[in-house]
């Protein structure tokens, strides 16, 4: 079996942000909780949740049931019709949003919930910018990519209307700041500074990713989401939350932004959703801009909307996570487990300049100099990818850093257990 | 059920291309082959293929078997790894497509499966803008929407390098053509000026449904697919072949293009590869586009790309089509079925002023005047909506046109009761 997906998949398969000529993917064949195995009888401990969506764990077996069964009733209806399924969904979604949250607009995915969040904000207030973060990620359809900050958006700019700014990062500061208090003040009044300078008038919305997470897991400091919330009051600007990677569960919430007592217009969502069982996604609509589309068409719309297959693989997702207490499970390894672990491996290895996270959402930097805060090149990474991956571990690397991102359903145990295999590759001598 | 899906959709769901008020959905219980039901046991005939794309009809055994045996084993996994499911939807895939065509990029849908393509189409010629017809639909996201040319395209023009030409259509020509030929010739005229006036240098991609859908269902004549292709050799253009909804069957061929002798640069696909029952959707791609990557990053990709589930329905879905002998089954309808059937509709009711199509793929234009060819109003198409489905039939309506778009398993007997339906509404008085 390893051979034939392996073959197949070299020669019909492309794969996503790569190369394709190098690529030597992992075949897996199949998972139950935080574990997935390939076919020769080798497992793997997953610290990605895969690309950081599989929060409830593979496989789990309230979920499989939900799409089991819906897949005998009813898989596909076009989204015109009521369908019981979608209805349930959409009602587990909004009773978890905050107050005057009451509609979902359903979507394939985080890339396409955010497109028709954009395009909501532009129609509910007549304008055209988009503001986003240059460290943030949010699709990779048209607007979503170029809404995004990082490389990824250079080769993709083809759609107008969108600026980006500095976000607050004191490990990292954009604006010679030494403490998190002046970070967050020096970021806010750089952003009013874009704001004024683009043109107030023209700004239609402000998207955020309420904890940046393919850029780097970086919490918002105190204030800072609650100063963005203010200057969009003062301006008129819609503030987007994108919770597609860090919503349901991922910092120990069911939304990320709960932490920091702020609401905004419009919530986009996915991945944690279901946990990826079913492709879906979409935008939580707050009752002012769902108004707008009450008498006047709204002009978006997909064949997969509310899709009764993925819309039952949410109820069973999001009741199961109710009913095993799933994301307080998060929150406490966060809170218990992963903070204490992770610190303490900072304080045995020179390597991880700084830990940062929240729940089950952590990043550590690695940097060849803890002075200097010099990011570990690329050779470095790629040897503890393969060093973690020889001692069973599945990791998610990126750039300089590890998030480690295990699923919400992680025990103490296997927490220790990643925690010793970490220690052991960044014992290596990996800098010289 | 009804009442509690009822006002659960009204409370929480937000529909698709609509205003929201005044939505009463029809409540879609289940489904068999060409026909659904509600919850009080009144049946439909599906005649829309829901967004015409349940191919295979509804519940097929073979594919929910695929769906639920794919849902035990591995449900979701990053599109990094190598999957066996992928592996072999892509070989059916590219063993249907034509030679040179050997690697599939998937996606979760037809927007991204042309928002993807026209990234390639872009990377490869190193060129902007890409060439769409003003009757044409692509997609709901950022360059999808805007390569559209329909009204839908109007309140989304967020995305730069869309340009947008009229295609052939005598019996509503833009070029006062008279027979096809002229038709023809004069629409490839108009293009080749477009292309000229535009600077062909600039162009990267002509994107063109194979057979435009929901625009209209407009079989292009003899010649103009292949004039197309050759004026972009002439101009080093690639060509895009959107088969979202004319694809997998729904002609009466795999591929909708493959009754015009050209082959394009890219295709793009989604609905019929596996009939909607998962969210899914790619672009297959030419050996020369394909070998860009090779060493070079892809500048795209997304979460669910190659999503297992949506890879066995693909799997499940292709396989019982050719097993069953589905796609000539298509044939075999609109050749020997539909086509005398819709005829004979036509010169028993003076409101149908054209009737065209191929496969299960058949638009009958409504006019109030078939001197004028005034098409019939949007109240005419309500009465003629609500009285189809007082009869039972679920119609696809748009504009002044019924779309007569069955799945493509639909027998002689309910094309029988489908026309009998469709002849007893149209004698109604409809238009006093």
């Amino acid at each position: 079996m390893t051979e034939r997906t392996t073959e197949l998949d070299r020669a019909h398969v492309f794969h996503s942000w790569s190369a394709q000529a190098a690529l030597k993917p992992l075949v897996i064949a199949g998972g139950l909780g935080c574990r997935v195995w390939d076919f020769d009888g080798r497992s793997y401990l997953d610290f990605s949740s895969q690309l950081v969506n599989v929060n409830i764990g593979h496989q789990h077996p309230a979920v499989i049931r939900a799409i089991t069964e819906q897949a005998q009733t009813l898989t596909t209806i076009s989204p015109a019709t009521a369908n019981l399924a979608r209805g349930e969904a959409a009602k587990r979604i909004t009773d978890r949003a905050p107050e005057g949250f009451n509609k979902v607009f359903f979507t394939n995915g985080g890339a396409d919930a955010n497109e028709n969040a954009i395009r909501m904000a532009r129609l509910h207030t007549g304008r055209d910018k988009v503001l986003s973060l240059y460290k943030s990620y949010h699709g990779n359809t048209g607007s979503a990519i170029v809404a995004t900050g990082d490389w990824r958006r250079i080769p993709n700019e083809y759609a107008r209307g969108h600026v980006h700014f500095f976000g607050p990062f004191l490990y990292r500061s954009e604006f010679w700041a030494t403490t998190e208090q002046e970070e967050c003040a020096r970021a806010l009044h750089h952003l009013e500074r874009v704001i004024q300078s683009e043109g107030p008038a023209s700004v239609a919305a402000i998207m955020l990713e309420s904890v940046p997470g393919t850029a780097g897991i970086m919490l918002p400091p105190t204030g800072y989401l609650a100063g963005v919330r203010a200057l969009c009051d003062k301006y008129g600007i819609m503030l987007i939350f994108d919770e597609v990677m860090c919503g349901f569960g991922r910092t120990g919430r069911w939304f990320a932004f709960e932490a920091y007592d702020v609401v905004p217009d419009l919530i986009t969502f996915a991945k944690g959703v279901n946990s990826g069982y079913v492709p879906t996604g979409g935008v939580i609509i707050s009752d002012p801009i769902a108004a707008d589309f009450d008498e006047t068409v709204f002009p978006g719309g997909l064949t997969y909307s509310g899709h009764p297959l993925a819309m039952a693989s949410i109820v069973g997702a999001l009741d199961a996570m109710e009913d095993e207490g799933i994301v307080e499970n998060a929150a406490r390894i966060g809170r218990d487990v992963l903070a204490p672990a992770l610190t303490a491996l900072q304080a045995a290895h020179r390597i991880i300049g700084e830990v940062r996270g929240d729940g089950v959402f952590w990043a550590l930097e690695l940097v060849a100099d803890r002075d200097t805060r010099e990011p570990v090149g690329a050779a470095v990474m790629a040897r503890i990818k393969s060093e973690l991956l020889a001692r069973g571990l599945l990791p998610f690397l990126i750039e300089n850093r590890i998030h480690v991102v295990p699923p919400c359903v992680v025990t103490d145990d296997e927490v220790a257990e990643a925690v010793a295999i970490y220690d052991e590759v960044l014992s290596l001598d990996l800098l010289s």
